[in-house]
């Protein structure tokens, strides 16, 4: 069965308290998903594998490279692209929805990303673009990826 | 936990009998291998995802477009990469073990990837090029993916 | 021996004043530059194209699909990548400096790229994001870019 | 106006003798084609380019990785992928026409998406498989070059 998948994107370098969001974000998205798609190396995208980790629950990882070790021992299934940074544009694709954390121009490019696919994409305390949607807590980035992931399903159902 | 994937490649127009051979090879793999990997169309890749699925069990589709419709109904998750033909690399790049059925063009480049990357390609009725592995029967081909994995199980725990 | 080559980036679908500002930019930009790279399709990318074109001057249009026949008629040599909207970031990393012009998501994911590679872009009235160099008049974007292409010219003669 | 596209594939790492045979044969095609496409590194792909360069005639690198001081020094535009050997289909996609010399998979590869996008293939000394056009020598090579770029430039022009 087709599985509803969350993306979270955000900074390969960053602060700890930014990685506590990350893993603190994980955790709470696990709950509301299966499956959990990100870039598969450190920082925010290490945090948020291992937060989501749990029981039945599954980790994807698009790398820029190609050694499937280069992911974070968070991620369950890696996808070894060699495309460098074009990945980005796999990560978001792969997802129904996105949560964006503190990033640079990477999570820039993938918000844009976002915006051109009309993939929904929530903004925690990352860039404030026009088209994003923004929360201001964990809770609430939860609940809006919750609502969003229902209202594909229901769509999907009366097709 | 990193999971052991198994790739399957090979037509996207096929025979009857070959479809029946996928199935059947799909089925045989899943007593192997947590994880498939494959193109996500019709044809072998939709009858190895067919075979392969159940309880516990994954199937991943690495599909040439955007659109995560186009996958066939077998796929758990899909990874569209908007990349086309080009996305033959992810695929076998992805697999820890590739099993190739008959095929035409396509396959042959993916047969030529894994022999570029050295990743174990198992050639059951497709191409013949030297450095493919030759098996006459699933049971055959079978055996030599669960050799290859555990064995590349085994050099991990090493590591 | 190595050819300068100037990339323009914006939108598809744009307006007649973006249009005659892209061809008056192209047409400014063969004084300065040998080759231009675009995304090869219409709007400004055809309109600049347009303006480029002049005896011993080459324009390359890097293209999402897979028909060279997709590219605008002011294309002299077609890469047809079938990426789709991954092909933005070839553009870019094509180009030794950007000029952007006005576009939505699309021109904003090859801003995001510029910026990440450090490959200097103009914004001529297009986004205003930190790290863009901004321009308000034809003219000053051409001399931005020229200094900009003397000076790697420079650099790599050093080495 | 569209330049006609010749590409040249075959391996990176070669004897002396494909060498010359590499430059040889870009020398002779230089007379037939206005532009020549290949993979920008060492090996064939250098020698090729040596042969060809000459006064108007332009070769065009499509590389693996990002950085274009990567690309050998006889091709004058350097197209930077990022995209490692999934950038092969880029290479033969924007030919017109491809002839192979003697490579390993990495060859073989690019053949077969040759073969799966309908580009002709003239294999000269290197993989036979069915489908390529096979020649002996390189005038041959360069005969069969010439007739299929007219043919293909009078169909156009019928349009």
């Amino acid at each position: 069965m087709r599985k509803s998948i969350v993306g979270v994107i955000g900074g390969h370098f960053c602060s700890g308290e930014t990685n506590e969001l990350a893993e603190r974000l994980g955790a709470a998205l696990s709950e509301t998903a299966d499956t959990m798609v990100c870039g598969g190396l450190g920082g925010v995208m290490e945090s948020a594998c291992r937060g989501f980790r749990k029981e039945g629950k599954l980790t994807i990882g698009i790398i820029p490279g190609y050694n499937k070790e280069d992911a974070n021992h968070f991620v369950d299934v890696v996808i070894p692209t060699g495309m460098g940074l074009a990945r980005n544009l796999l990560v978001v694709k792969s997802a129904d929805v996105v949560v964006a954390l503190p990033g640079r121009s990477g999570t820039l490019s993938e918000i844009a990303y976002c915006l051109q696919f009309d993939i929904p994409v929530i903004s925690l305390n990352s860039w404030d673009i026009p088209g994003v949607i923004k929360a201001e807590t964990i809770p609430e980035a939860v609940e809006k990826v919750r609502e969003i992931l229902e209202k594909q399903s229901s769509c999907e159902q009366l097709r």
